[in-house]
């Protein structure tokens, strides 16, 4: 879904005039030719990655480090190399030191992408006005991020910068775990009260529907923040439950006031 | 919002020539006639009710029992009365008694509103396609339920019914349950990492940002069920967590396609 938007988009643009598509089943490569994808799909590395300036990984991200050793012996000297990924810590960990000296990595993550999944959701437009948070570490040269800016830049995307343990922090709370959340949520429903459900329900566990796979790899990759999260979590939900047991309106309103008052300030309106 | 929402949809409709907002302060029923919510507004009870077909109680839950024994002198014999509340327990444990016999009560609950509150937030579209759920009793005439599929329904509305406790239940699991983990959501999240947000957060927090005294009385009123969804959602947390923590990449993934299923075959699309 990703990697497929992310070809549709670029192959939009007069800057990139060949797109080449890397998949590892070749009927995975044959679907991304009928559909219009990209022209050139292959499962041959070599063929997709000789001779080219940007390289972006758009695989789960337990399949980026053989991926990435694979890919080294082809790569043209200084490509710029980037992904895709949810959680940045371990990617750049793993990826930093098979790139370095070959390529010019940097760590992105585009938010956006939403709860489908596969080639048939890809969307051209998917990256427009979309959020990039790039993760360079005090290894990233200027060029790279520069690289790095001007091509989400030049998709519509908005970037921002962080290190890759901070975004993992920040992204286990605005992401990661709104998302165990929502799961755990429409799994408490019972079956007979599902039919009552509104907008409400309906928005607040959209990403719920979201791959099990690839959310269950990245809350694991993840896990030392989202478990920080929770529990941070935790404490909210103790209260709250204190509150309600003992019929304390000041407290809970102060609970959802206080909630007001960030999400009003502070998430941007649709 | 609602009831302004509710004056505004009558009032295009051609089967009811005259609407009369009845409101506390004689500021807000100016505003009502300056926002051109409805053309007659008033703070006399009597004037707003006698000789009325049909009434309907828009104010907060805590406020309706007075204000029925307020109205009752001034109803028409027969005229059919409901209100708009999300907790439909205490409101007809209250209200039944106090209307018996004086006029055709029964509860209904439009699931629309949405965020935002106030006179301003008022839209005359506001219930077309919305849900509403009667909550006839055993002692409710067939012609009340009758009335009240047709009063909804000429709004727009899709009319569902279940008996008060059930839908108490069911609503807190699939509503009020809801608005309180998004608000816990919110409180947890650090304010370094609310920049990072996107759409998933954004959609996730939505009804966070709903009317705080609203939504505590909500709660309140409707504690035990929604302790009892709150007990269900955290059995799920533990287990969550417990996956977590032990890297159980199984448990976690089974959680999660579970919500994938009922998410994708039971609710809505957009």
């Amino acid at each position: 879904m990703l990697g497929g938007s992310l070809a549709l988009a670029l192959g939009r643009l007069t800057s990139r005039p060949r797109v080449t598509v890397w998949a590892r089943r070749l009927e995975a490569a044959e679907e991304v030719r009928a559909r219009g994808v990209a022209e050139r799909a292959t499962v041959d590395l070599e063929e997709a990655v000789r001779g080219a300036g940007e390289v972006i990984f758009c695989t789960p991200m337990g399949a980026m480090p053989g991926l990435a050793r694979a890919v080294v012996p082809f790569l043209e000297a200084g490509a710029f190399v980037t992904d895709i990924a949810s959680v940045k810590g371990p990617v750049d960990a793993a990826l930093g030191p098979i790139l370095s000296g070959r390529a010019r990595w940097i760590g992105s993550h585009p938010m956006a992408g939403g709860e489908r999944a596969g080639l048939e959701a890809a969307r051209a437009d998917l990256f427009e006005g979309a959020r990039v948070i790039l993760t360079p570490t005090s290894l990233t040269p200027r060029d790279t991020l520069e690289w790095a800016e001007g091509f989400w830049g030049e998709l519509g995307c908005r970037c921002m910068t962080a290190d890759p343990v901070a975004h993992d922090r920040a992204v286990a709370q605005i992401s990661h775990l709104p998302h165990l959340l929502a799961a755990l949520l429409v799994n408490a429903v019972e079956p007979g009260a599902l039919g009552f459900h509104g907008p409400g329900f309906r928005d607040t566990t959209r990403v719920a529907a979201g791959p099990a796979a690839m959310w269950a790899e990245i809350l694991l990759e993840n896990r030392g923040a989202v478990l920080a999260a929770l529990s941070r979590f935790e404490v909210g939900a103790a209260r709250a439950r204190a509150a309600l047991e003992a019929g304390d309106e000041k407290e809970l309103h102060g609970l959802l006031a206080a909630a007001n008052d960030v999400r009003r300030s502070s998430v941007d309106p649709v």
